[in-house]
């Protein structure tokens, strides 16, 4: 299973971009995928090529009205992992000596 | 302020790093800057320098017994912002026409 | 058109991983779209589905023999623009005051 | 030694930041550090703490007229390594069995 961070806003709409950050995420979570928002990047998780589909919509949503776009997505893909952003999260936590509060 | 989310872990140590990220997790908290968690990596809020001098510490504590480290950092800054974690993730939520439950 | 910078390698297989990012970038040669090599990943250059579709070919490739992979994609799409990849890099020399000899 | 691929720009100042870009690639060309630029970043060559105070120079200079700025940072660092830059872009050549033209 495929864990994607994608950041993606239009850069020709000045610097105050949450509009159309919301149009992608609505279109993520209608996917059925799971997701995390984060203040940077929304991760989403699922096969390879369902992920990929939605990263796609997520442009094409944004194509529609806007002349130039950034994006950026981080993958971390892993053969039999399920729950992979509780796992993940879960994980790193076990680890720590001193717990955050 | 900055948003600084960081993904860093050794690539000589196996497919499995969360005892190295947790290393640096650690050294996030104890910062005493404020961050979130998140599946892909650790997002940290404050100064430029002082979130710089953060992620050069996470580096080193890296360094002492890895011989290759991969990282990502990914920056927005912004004039005067305060409380980004909670206002980015609220200003996203609040322009969704269907709220994720 | 659609730039975008593919950094993608197996976690599984130790340190030294050139053998299968030499994989990718045969595909990507093979695929007719121009590219340019780079110290940290290959820029591609295409409409963004038939760049995706090369970015899902580099996966499948690597996806037959390892069991966890990394992958980042940096993206930079802008209407009508053509010839990208050489447009980009003369226009940061262009302004630049003191030329890089 | 790392290699660090950089990313820059206003957010506030319209789709076209070259000029801005410009401005950080004459502080990694008058740094005296190896460097290579590409179509989506610059990979700058150096020790970590080398590297990290570029980066930190190219934010000041944007800070000074900018009220948003979004940047990454690409980073490879292994311990030993000399000429990074030249050796990983010949490590991939190498290794693939039809070479690009």
């Amino acid at each position: 299973m495929l864990l994607a961070e994608l950041s993606i806003w239009p850069m020709d709409k000045g610097e105050s971009v949450s509009v159309y950050v919301a149009r992608c995420v609505e279109i993520i979570d209608q996917s059925g995928l799971a997701y995390q928002l984060g203040p940077l990047g929304t991760t989403i998780e699922g096969e390879w090529r369902q992920v990929m589909d939605v990263v796609n919509r997520c442009f094409e949503v944004l194509e529609k009205d806007c002349n130039r776009i950034a994006a950026s997505l981080k993958m971390d893909w892993r053969r039999g992992r399920v729950h992979g952003i509780e796992q993940k999260l879960r994980s790193v936590r076990e680890k720590m000596s001193h717990k955050p509060s």
